[in-house]
């Protein structure tokens, strides 16, 4: 077996061979098979496609390269959420309380953010005190005891993953559907929860920027679910504007404890309570009542329990940005659309997001939306407020707003997008 | 600039910006794109392709990565031949001195074999004493001497071309046809003929399995000789079975001294004849007469001369193999088919060619035609003898020849394939 008969299969439109995808992540796991070998076999494989057979031994080949995790001596069922990124994308946050307080076990291992999109365990850091870092038997500790955690993935999930992913995301071969799912779910079923709910947003926020390409990617992540065992379902919802109205960290964690209060945007409220009863339903709890946990305050409590269990302080001040610049609207109207793509940018060149993986984050930093797409505002009035601590990015952040980002129509009629676009199992 | 969006522009069926093709180019040979980058945009390219234009420049990137040589203190007019490679192609080594002889100045800087397909340096090294390597001045002189040369390209010649042939080498990515045509013409225009004809081979033993492709790489590389400046003529010959009767280093060489000598296989004369022709009506010279200098021994005068002045003896005996195996017909009839590919791996696994770039090769191995397609054969009569200085490596090389490498046709009436397909000026 060698690399170059491999890359030479796919491109020439062939179809991989099991022995062939085993050796090829085996062996470029180890060192042997290079990175200009395994990032010529990523773009044949992104411009020529895989079968679903191939995608399955793919991905089982990178769940083998690394350990697997067991919940199955845990009283309860586990179920686990993955969302494929968007921009205000706060859901796990209260999601993973609120699922606890209905009887599931979360175990929510999460990543930090890349590019226009932010990270879970980025958003969480800005708690005082809270460690994304656990060990496995802390990890296990948590769930147990509180019946969800939120943490970092270890290093021994799917190791070829994470070193295929870094090469990819250098290459220009992310967008590579059988590679998105191969990524998703190897870790996923690595992790070892029963059930799956998978979140594919679409849009201009989102990787996946039409339906069909989305619905391509949510049907392949839950062939690979069911064939492993995992009970998984997607729902296809919509990313052309921001979830909520905060983009940034300490931002978002604010906005997700409103909603465990039995606040919070609408938009996030309808999505948590979608993908929590998605997440029962497959965890076989269809009776729990999700509305019912954020209204009575246990949603809270198992939040509370949760931040507590991994050294943060949930009555501790969140940090505030030092210095803010509001975004008026140019003219009266009904704002038509407020891009999300665009927003994500700007949160990111405020210093919400990282442009390489070694760089910090700042936890005030963010975008505030004083509008959505459907509100009817008037010339002069807030849209927007950057939050930032190094006012010299308000400039840079300003220009991703600029052009069509933003749009206000006179006589303006506005067709809402549903947010859950899809749903498939 | 960055590597991802050019890699983003190919891999999405885009055309390269001059101002893109540019810089990777230089950032690459500087060490500033990485391998994995332009391995992952090497196959973006063969599987999506390059207009013309882009072709153009991509070229003129890798010649302006080095330096370029400068023929025109020369009194005579300059004229190089390029072969895609086959198998027992030793065309190289009577037609110097040949097309020398007739009035051309030959500048032949050639390269070593890797595969299945022979290397011009490394037949010249079978004759005792002859080097490869000259210095700029040295080439220079052994040109204005005698009239022709041939020798190893110096480093300073499209380096960025010698690291990207390195990295296609081992990433799958030889097979692009901008590529070839791109590689070859850097190096044959920096070396700075003035006239080139180029024999783009068509068969199993080449490149180039079937006669469109070929058609294709012709045209793309006169359309680039063309362009800048070098007059540029192609002839797509026949590479399905070997050319003459011996594929290996010192074998090859004797059998072209026997051309130079006035005989020889008529394949081979016929071939170096029409590329002569080719390369003196490109040079200005119409009128001269090849197949005469051939008969009056003034081909073979110049090939003592470029030897000798290149350290090598012209009278010493030639290397021998220590072990022989014969090949014999099984049945009678008439030969239909002896595969070029098959011969050239034969002879590769006798100790030919190498494996590695760094591996040494055998002078005396390789494989001795006694027949040709249409000839008739006796049952039991020798059909190939093997020679290599290791016999263990028989076993190896006979099962290249089984099959249906060999093919002999009991009521054959045998159509034989014309050597010259087409030509493309």
């Amino acid at each position: 077996m060698d690399a170059i008969s491999v890359i030479r299969t796919k491109r020439d439109r062939g179809r991989l061979g099991d022995a062939q995808i085993d050796w090829v992540i085996d062996a470029y796991t180890r060192g042997e098979v290079a990175d200009e070998q395994m990032s010529a076999l990523a773009m044949a494989i992104l411009l020529n496609g895989m079968e679903r057979e191939e995608i399955a031994r793919w991905t089982a080949a990178m769940i083998a390269s690394g350990e697997r995790m067991d919940f199955s001596s845990l009283p309860r069922p586990t179920a686990d959420k993955h969302s494929t990124g968007g921009v205000g994308d706060k859901i796990t946050l209260p999601l993973a309380p609120l699922v606890a307080a209905c009887g599931a076990a979360v175990p929510q291992l999460s990543g930090r953010g890349l590019g226009h999109t932010g990270g879970t365990l980025d958003k969480m850091e800005s708690i005082p005190g809270w460690r994304a870092l656990l060990s496995n038997e802390e990890m296990l500790g948590v769930l147990d005891e509180v019946g969800c955690v939120i943490c970092a993935a270890g290093d021994g999930l799917a190791p070829a993953d994470k070193k295929l992913y870094a090469l990819r995301d250098v290459t220009g071969t992310v967008e590579a559907i059988p590679l998105i799912a191969s990524s998703i779910m190897s870790k996923k079923i690595a992790e070892g929860t029963g059930a799956l709910v998978l979140d594919v947003k679409v849009g201009s926020g989102a990787f996946m920027k039409n339906l069909d390409d989305a619905r391509e990617l949510a049907r392949t992540m839950v062939g690979l679910g069911t064939d492993h065992g995992v009970r998984t379902v997607a729902l296809l919802t919509d990313m052309s504007t921001p979830l909520g109205l905060t983009a940034g960290n300490a931002l978002e964690v604010r906005e997700s404890v409103e909603v465990l209060a039995g606040g919070g945007p609408a938009d996030v409220v309808e999505l948590t309570l979608a993908l929590a009863r998605e997440m029962l339903d497959a965890a076989g709890l269809p009776d729990a009542d999700p509305a019912r946990a954020l209204a009575d305050g246990s949603a809270m409590d198992h939040w509370r329990r949760m931040v507590a269990a991994q050294g943060g302080d949930p009555d501790a001040p969140l940090p505030v940005a030092r210095e803010r610049h509001v975004l008026r609207a140019e003219t009266s109207g009904v704002l038509t659309r407020l891009d999300a793509y665009a927003v994500g940018v700007a949160a990111w060149r405020l210093g919400a997001g990282r442009a390489r993986k070694e760089d910090p984050v700042q936890a005030g930093a963010g975008v505030e939306l004083h509008a959505k797409p459907g509100d009817r505002v008037t010339a002069g009035a807030p849209l927007l407020t950057l939050h930032t601590d190094t006012p010299e990015r308000f400039d840079y952040a300003l220009q991703a707003l600029a052009g069509d980002a933003i749009e206000i129509t006179d006589a303006g009629s506005h067709e809402p997008t549903p947010l859950v676009l899809d749903r498939i199992a």
